[in-house]
């Protein structure tokens, strides 16, 4: 239990980000009484059923993807006012039924879409490759002027950011409008959606439902179209879990292409573990490429010290891949929607021309023993120090991992352990990816699809390519289905029917270019309908 | 001292190399009776005194540099068995003279040019860009049937190379013929050029000079030009060191580019500090973008799980260059040559139409701090365990750093400390480069010119750039003259009058691309004479 003290600072955040919404932007009494941590309907039901957008708002934050808006943009059909303004809206009805959001400065975004719509009026050009387009923002990077409380109830009392990260400039310089900071959970730690601060972020596409973290309220902010294009951090699945929780894209880059500079302090400096990188959220695989080019033509090592200058490479347009599957692992194997859902995958992919190798891997459980190990590579015990600051009670899910995290004390000998396990394993993997030559692997990107809150568990679909430093991005692609999907141990098809399934594509690490064409690729026909082709699936 | 039993293996491998030299190679007797470890003459005039080669093979040893030389071999102007064989040869002399070989297989090696003439005279086409040209490689880096004893007693136990190290597998794929490994230090952990198996490697131009470590034998064999391009490795100057002691071009590529797998082992794995690289040392700037590049092309990623993938990025040419010059430190100020050759490098280099910016640099004094406490991120002290195995003492450079090398047991924190150290210095730097938008930076390559056996001391003017990991380059330019450097204190003209000097060429992380080309162009303005350019610099 929080301090009084404390609790009186929890009470002012939540009340104060509740006195954004204005009043004709309210759900309905009778809708908001649904709302709960238990229900199982969907939040884009109750959207619907709240009767608060037009036809026109509804068509902006449902219809496009962010490149299709891009361009409806720079050629005038929209204004950025218009869709900035239809998103904050669709955003702060998202907040009243699935709480994704940390801070909320509409009026800030408002403005600031004014000015684009001024600059594309007077210079007759867009402002770069962001023109006028909001993006959410995940809470721990920097935005002058908001705050970041990183799912900390000591990081209250910090001061609000003096400057911005330097993802937050680039995006700026490029055009963006900045609208909002989304949510993440306790310590940021694991892969649910609850902190003592904001509460529980909700699942888009079923309240009772965690909504996958760390990047939590990106994923259900995204999976709602209450943002259409979205900026999370992932050190072991943090972008990719949420997206596929939630019914959307995801990727995470090989470590320090994105600028990751001046966000807010989740570890002091120094940590030898996985490194954090920053990811987008998006509802096409184009916009993951869109975001991840635009932003490495912006040269971020020119302004960022730790971003490293590898420059994007434009790749040419293939027709077919070759495809590694891995299927499953018996010590930590998916349940039977992710079994279906990927074997679907391969069949359609297959019948596309691309060619399937079944791949033999290495046992994930050295990955996900190593990762571990790795991030209880602190003896000062950091993330529960900062906990103890606020007189916070651990989530049930850190609980979960709490003793694995703090360990005994670590030594110099077991970051020999950590590094020398983590080259043999990538080493492992080296030999599975040229016998076989593939261009991508195709995975799980998790044992299950959604479940309900506090059920994600251990992240290892995902923390394996942290430790190895793989690109990889999630492609959502159909749903569970209680009707094909039948109970096993640990597996209840009635909690998780109707949740987004996905698939994870993996590259050899530095070939984000790589997954992002082959991600574009797969997308592309594991959602063609007929011969008929769309970059977003249905929501 | 070591064993007797040790004491057999050393005679016996020195022994077993002095056979490998044919009678009619020998260097006769009253020019060897010149060479000692204190004689300041220098081995070209040693060789010149043998009288044993004749025009055509001082001509292709001497002439062209690499990029020539491949050139001849493509047209069909010389057979590799030529350049080969005359390379062999010209190393034979140098193993009498200065001692920089610790393998040599010059009958293979001529095998394996009649293979590489054969295939031109079959297929009408090079096997590939380093076809039929001899290439010398560094002891540690592994050809199969060889040995590789790195300088330690107790790896004479060690078997013959069971297989080759990535690196090897590309090059003679890419038609290079092997012929010779080199030399390196006890330890591989000095800037001399002094082991217990091989002895004293002396340096090309200056008998009683070191030859710089630990690529010495490299550094010393591609200055008497018994090889014009050589493989060496560095982790805090071991490349460039050698390179400017015996004046020759010596590249520091950004870490895991090349690849790295495979060597003989160094350390166990896991080591958290600096990470050792391979690097080029050749007889011309171009040579250096030669190697680089097209050991890049052949996608070594795909061999190598250690080596990113990162492709060659061919840059457009440019005229000028912004480059920031770093002149001294008062920690560890450069003796007066290297003042003095630095201050003419960047008038010529003004005079040629480059803008340049005097630099006011962050501390070398934090770079020598983390750069060791790194380098003592190992409480097993690997390496006096392997050199108390053979029973050898320390030589004396390495007992000057063995205390602080060996310290006190490391701990976490200390991983901790240097990390947070590494990044805050790296992040000084970005100030630095950001405030001046500098496209390269030059400065000393070592606090003197090249020195007396046993007196090159800290390499901080390199080490720093492993540390910051920026790829570093070394172009040989003028000489020490004691008729210009006055002597000062712990500087004395006259020791090292005629000792080639240099210049360091720095770029950002990842640069290299922008480095190898920056040195070429630097290269060429401080070579033109009377608007005469030239690849190579006299010898």
């Amino acid at each position: 239990m929080v301090s009084a003290e404390w609790q009186k600072l929890i009470d002012e955040k939540r009340a104060s980000l509740d006195s954004v919404i204005p009043q004709e932007w309210r759900v309905p009494g009778n809708v908001l009484a649904k709302v709960s941590n238990e229900a199982t309907i969907s939040g884009l039901t109750l959207l619907k059923e709240s009767n608060l957008l037009n036809a026109r708002e509804q068509e902006l934050t449902e219809k496009y993807d962010a490149t299709a808006l891009l361009d409806l943009l720079a050629t005038k059909q929209v204004s950025s006012v218009e869709v900035v303004t239809a998103f904050c809206k669709r955003a702060a009805i998202a907040q009243q039924l699935i709480n994704p959001l940390a801070e909320m400065f509409f009026d800030d975004a408002i403005e600031q879409a004014k000015e684009r719509d001024g600059y594309l009026a007077c210079e007759g050009k867009v402002k770069g490759p962001f023109h006028g387009l909001p993006i959410s923002i995940k809470d721990m990077i920097n935005i002058k002027g908001q705050f970041a409380n990183l799912g900390y109830v000591s990081y209250l009392k910090k001061p609000r950011a003096s400057e911005n990260s330097v993802i937050i400039d680039i995006l700026l310089d490029g055009g963006a409008v900045l609208y909002c900071k989304t949510t993440v959970p306790q310590a940021l730690f694991v892969m649910e959606g609850y902190s003592t601060v904001c509460g529980t972020t909700r699942n888009a596409h079923n309240l009772s439902h965690t909504p996958g973290g760390s990047s939590s309220g990106e994923g259900a902010l995204v999976g709602f179209r209450g943002s259409v294009l979205g900026v999370g951090s992932d050190i072991g699945g943090s972008v990719r879990a949420p997206a596929l929780c939630n019914g959307v894209y995801g990727f995470r880059p090989s470590s320090d292409r994105l600028p990751y500079s001046k966000q807010q302090q989740f570890f002091p400096p120094g940590w030898p573990s996985i490194t954090c990188t920053l990811g987008p959220l998006a509802v096409s695989a184009r916009d993951l490429t869109l975001f991840f080019k635009h932003v490495l033509l912006a040269e971020p090592w020119k302004v960022d010290s730790t971003s490293h200058a590898i420059h994007w490479r434009e790749l040419p347009p293939v027709k077919t891949l070759k495809i590694g599957v891995w299927r499953d692992d018996p010590a930590f194997s998916v349940y039977p929607p992710v079994s279906r859902i990927l074997s679907s995958a391969v069949e359609k992919l297959r019948k596309a021309g691309h060619e399937i190798v079944e791949l033999e891997a290495p046992s994930i459980v050295e990955a996900v023993i190593t990762s571990f190990k790795s991030f209880s590579l602190d003896n000062n015990a950091t993330i529960f120090k900062y906990l103890e600051e606020g007189g916070e009670d651990l989530s049930p899910a850190l609980s979960v991992i709490a003793q694995a995290l703090k360990g005994p004390a670590a030594t110099l000998e077991d970051v020999w352990a950590v590094n020398a396990s983590k080259e043999s394993y990538r080493e492992e993997w080296a030999r599975v990816w040229r016998s076989h030559n593939i261009d991508v692997l195709l995975c799980p990107g998790s044992r299950n699809t959604s479940v309900p809150h506090g059920m994600y568990g251990n992240p290892v679909w995902t923390v394996i390519w942290n430790l190895l430093d793989f690109p990889a991005a999630v492609i959502p692609y159909l749903k569970a289905d209680k009707t094909l999907d039948k109970p096993v141990d640990g597996f209840d098809p009635e909690a998780v029917h109707g949740s987004p399934g996905s698939v994870q594509v993996v590259g050899w690490r530095f070939q984000d270019e790589e997954v992002l064409r082959a991600t574009e690729i797969i997308a592309r026909d594991l959602h063609s309908q007929e011969g008929k082709s769309s970059v977003m699936p249905r929501i």
